[in-house]
């Protein structure tokens, strides 16, 4: 039981902490300092995730790391943008 | 097998992920466009995903985990370091 809260609280915790890094990104248009190869990695390993989460059949892992994932396209598309 | 292999690989390259990030951050002494807040908040997931790692008994995860801890507190540091 206590093993499944911290489980779940750290999915939950990984998934929203890119979240201040996007709205900095976003507001200062500014991504020079962020490495690229970082977000490409982290997102293929992301892809990995949810495809672990599927064939494991676990909805809370699917949709944390989905909503995870797509903040980090959201960062790759702003680290393209602003270089 | 297959759903092993996949959450092994997605476990260690999500680990490796931040390497790029760290030495990009050392190199240029540059961080203003990391956010700090993301760095916390990911350090402390990771506290989370060491102590699950722990109490599941699962080696190969503390290990991975552990050595990403250690990746993101050098970041961390590096970030109060150059702002």
């Amino acid at each position: 039981m206590l093993t499944q809260i911290i489980g779940y609280g750290a999915g939950i915790t990984t998934a929203i902490a890119i979240l201040p890094q996007v709205t900095k990104s976003w507001k200062t248009r500014s991504t020079k300092d962020i490495s690229l190869l970082w977000t490409l990695i982290y997102l293929f390993s992301m892809l990995l995730w949810v495809t672990y989460g599927i064939l494991l059949k676990e909805i809370p892992m699917i949709i944390t790391l989905s909503i995870e994932t797509i903040l980090y396209v959201i960062l790759l598309g702003l680290k393209i943008k602003h270089g």
